[in-house]
């Protein structure tokens, strides 16, 4: 088993996707809030990159029985009209338990549409929340598999390509895969950081404007490890367990 | 002072180059040998993308009294009917000096046009054997840097990243530039590398073909740190000092 990491959407050739395990990860916050949402009990979560796109799914399930709730945000802020907003700790049972989730984010939802536009044979949502299900997961069947990061706005995350570097790190160790260059390189700062990741943000500025704008909580609540043994799979542009 | 790092050439965009002073980076082996020619006292040295270019040029310089040397590679190996390949060690005062060096090269020689094309104020050419003397260079004036990794075919390869990572070390601790989160990644691992560098190669695939194909020599030479001062810079597709 062979893993390779892509750092940023920009290098997401057919090549590095196509016939391949896709493993997208989008720490702040999409693929957190993925986890958080589908944990919480929603039967199915359907992400898109724009807001006409959102309005319109929610109007094919006018007149159904299904609770539907809009969530997503733009330039780290909820969307108007839109029941929640990007901040994992608000999905909840209550909110969203048995819903369809119909959610917009700047970089995750898109890092998904590639992965299943290039041809992945498999694509599944990761963050730290769940990074050893999914690693587990992986290591279950044979076959080459892409880390891919999200980013930010076409440009490296650190928090994203930690996440990749501890995948990277389990399938490694535990499971004797081989890393590309580059996910050796994530996996080499993950193992050095992997005590403190919080020492590892100070170079972070999303994470500093995060906590500017008073979501601290979530970003503490991202950058935990493994407190949830799901591992979401998407399905013809559909996130399900 | 902010300094940027371009992985691949996937990343360069206008937006990262344009207006920012840019610095090239393929220690295997394009900027090692552009290095290495320069301090051999090469006259000058034009690179080119294509073997075609390279013979094009080659002809504009027939009928006059100057000594031009081709040399540059293909998957590794020398090019029929050029002088030198591309090994730095070969680039001597006896084989370039004074002479006019006309080179093709895979990864480094794309990077320099790309940089030229997308508006870099300056483009200065860098390797770990002289990225002390550009790191200084770069401190004496103000103004953004984009450190741009030449890779090899889009992909990230370490030991440039190592490069960019050395000078952004040096700027951050000693001239107190601003790193971006990538810079700050790159220059993390070199540091934790500084001591050895070739413990960081054990996972660089090209490294190990390198050695393989007998030019071990050529790597370990090029993992060489500040053994020239000279700040090689590009006016108009041509490298001079």
């Amino acid at each position: 088993m062979n893993i390779d990491v892509i750092l940023t959407p920009l290098e997401a050739a057919a090549e590095r996707i196509n016939g391949r395990r896709v493993v997208v990860i989008d720490v702040f916050r999409a693929t957190s809030c993925i986890c958080a949402a589908m944990s919480a009990g929603a039967r199915r979560l359907i992400p898109f990159t724009s807001i006409d796109e959102c309005w319109q799914e929610h109007s094919k399930w006018q007149g159904t029985d299904e609770r539907v709730v809009m969530c997503g945000e733009r330039k780290m802020l909820p969307i108007e009209g839109f029941a929640l907003g990007n901040s994992p700790l608000s999905y909840t049972k209550e909110s969203v338990g048995d819903a369809t989730v119909i959610m917009s984010t700047t970089n995750g939802t898109r890092s998904i549409q590639i992965a299943e536009r290039e041809g992945a044979t498999q694509v599944l949502v990761a963050a730290l929340l769940n990074a050893r299900a999914v690693a587990d997961k992986i290591a279950e069947q044979d076959g080459d598999i892409t880390l891919f990061c999200s980013g930010r706005a076409d440009r490296f995350s650190i928090e994203d390509t930690l996440c990749a570097g501890y995948i990277a790190t389990i399938l490694s160790k535990e499971y004797g895969a081989k890393l590309s260059e580059v996910a050796w390189w994530a996996s080499d700062v993950y193992n050095r950081y992997s005590d403190d990741l919080t020492a590892a943000m100070e170079h972070n500025g999303h994470y500093h404007r995060l906590n500017e704008l008073g979501m601290g909580d979530d970003v503490n609540y991202a950058l935990q490890r493994d407190i949830m043994d799901i591992v979401p799979r998407v399905m013809a542009g559909e996130v399900l367990l």
